[in-house]
């Protein structure tokens, strides 16, 4: 039980970080974390006020999203956090928003470009939209098939590189390596989005930053020659 | 009088909560809720500042707009609340203020297209906007012609689909089943609207969402088998 | 001296309340108020940080600008307000910033049209934008000149119809009763400068709201029949 | 040591600047100081938060880059700074932002026009934008080769007339006498960066001020006759 304790804890924390730093409005938003030792997944009840959230509130779900612990229900896009784990084997926490400007490009069904190093620092090409669903996927597990089309837009592979998407029509999702860090990567996105958005203002016809540029500056901080922050 | 103090309160409150979340400036904005058993209502008082707000101040009319308890004059818009009271019979609490991004629209005279799920979760359907009021509707009894307007651009059996309106060359006017509900309804409207914007900014001919995604949204929420949040 | 104690008091507060509304950045900005029975000013000293700033640092002015009482220099743009004070006799406060999107307007020399009842409430018409000052009048007299130029903007008579300017490639200059009054407008129209920027974004051919609309709003509160507020 | 520390805390104080008026997110952005007499520099250490910086974590340097005195890796972006206080002479700090609206101008590789008195206040002339790095450039030595575009973009004379550019696809570089006027500049930038993104999204063909009223405003506060502000 130290483990549920310290996961909901720290799903806890990423959820108030998206609210800290202005992501989400009312009941907007979740994030998750899986420990993949456990089979486990901690996330966002549903529809609860995050001044009321505490640790215990974190609903614990096995890998099917049944309920294991916890008296609430999940958040109801829980079935797309699912897919999402089971997709990118690596990472360890989902964070979606409909933080204002990743959503309105979302809604404008246009992937942000990369359009500078701040950009570069993070996502490794191009943020990408989904398709939007058909019919029949709305109608159906609505949420399962919203996390099939995240998966269709981004190569299995690039989890790592490009670790955000938005969904058309609906918003962002963001992962990482922990909670934290897909709550970190939903906060930075949020940024880009703004800044390409006054980029395509100021000049309609700016087009994306070399890729030598943009290898540079990911590489700087995520390659193996990384020489960014602290860490050796 | 146990009634009307929890009235005045709740009215008090969604004052506010306008205020909080920086949808009002100054003395702009007002908020009222009804007691229906009772055939009393509770309004924010003309032109006083929100510091200087006390729940006593909040000043009860009867459903002719009459004052019936109170040492202040009610909100110049209180006409338009009554009409809106007596159109929609569900509705408990209506809101209106000059919110930034609502009322650029409201001058616009440009509906709010659904762009996006944010929008589907609380409106059902494009936030229209009214016509705009003829010269003797101004001369005449103007906030009560406001309030036809209003009538005429949401159908009667819309009210709780579409809880809210743009006032051509105005602002927003919103409603619930409760003060509180009309003031959280404002919110929203606002943070769509900004939403909106920003949208049709990065691509003028983006269309509306598909009305089966519309309909999935409005009714995970509030149809009868609705399941986001904790209720059963 | 209690009356010059009041009157910097005044505007001290006048100036503060530019600071807490995001009017000013650093240094940028100031306000004065006049005593017309005494012959004095007060206005805010030239480059001395807001947070630094007390009632006693105001300096006091006769009506040419000839500093009466105060250690420190006046506002570099006194000669501005010496030549309002002058133009309109029932003024009792200036106020001078760059806030955002006002200036972006005076930036942009286009007048800001009155697109909604927002506008309407304070602004019988259009706020103006001055002609570009002419070389000579750049190396003359040139903050006076600048006070020129807004009288040539204004009618005389038109002071308290339309208490705001957009001094053009410059800012905005507001004006009022007192000088909270004026820096109370000052807020007013950052908030409309900023509405009907967004409304030209929605809709490049939004036009002015109907001259009726527009007078109703203003003399609603400003009219000998103005029912708006407490006052009788 | 004594100079060290006042250094180190100065360098401190400007980064925490870039912080309180929302510059920087996260690690982003840094600021470093020089003191020529002891050819040693100060500057933040790398992807470390802010709010655990203390004045001890700022990074000493030789003018070579080499640390002299600190437990930490310096900011990626020193070997830039290195350049900057070789080409200026009379400089004292540097800042780098990620500033959002400085960063889209630089994102959209477009230099910010003079429009209005704001920009004249502080900046004589446009503020330029680099060109872009050659790939060699880029896969060379990146940082230094940063600092030489800037060289190229801004004349070693207009080092104090212009102390600010926008580096092409990446975000703007400041610098002043000190460290606390660089992230002063930083900040100023960024207010009219906004204000200039406004101003062409209300009219695309508005042209630059008068070079007459521009110089008026940049001597009124940085000529030899200068007579904005307290000091003689």
């Amino acid at each position: 039980m130290t483990l549920l304790k310290y996961l909901r804890e720290e799903v806890m924390e990423a959820n108030l970080e998206l609210v800290r730093r202005g992501l989400v409005l009312y009941t907007f938003g979740n994030a998750s974390g899986i420990s993949r030792d456990e089979g486990l997944i901690a996330i966002k009840p549903s529809g609860v006020p995050y001044e009321k959230l505490k640790p215990e509130n974190m609903v614990v779900t096995d890998l099917l999203g049944r309920v294991i612990d916890g008296d609430l229900r999940p958040s109801s896009d829980l079935a797309t956090h699912l897919v999402l784990y089971e997709y990118f084997p690596t990472i360890g926490g989902v964070a979606h928003t409909h933080s204002e400007f990743a959503t309105a490009w979302a809604q404008a069904m246009r992937p942000i470009p990369c359009f500078g190093t701040t950009h570069a620092d993070y996502f490794s090409g191009q943020v990408p939209v989904t398709d939007s669903l058909s019919g029949e996927e709305i109608q159906g597990e609505y949420e399962k098939n919203t996390g099939m089309a995240i998966c269709r837009a981004v190569a299995k592979d690039d989890g790592d590189k490009v670790p955000a998407v938005l969904v058309a029509g609906h918003g962002p999702f963001t992962w990482g390596a922990t909670a934290s860090e897909a709550a970190h990567n939903a906060v930075i996105l949020e940024s880009i989005a703004r800044m390409a958005y006054h980029t395509v203002a100021i000049a309609r016809d700016t087009f994306p930053i070399a890729k030598q540029l943009h290898d540079k500056h990911f590489l700087r901080r995520h390659g193996k020659k990384a020489y960014y922050g602290q860490s050796k």
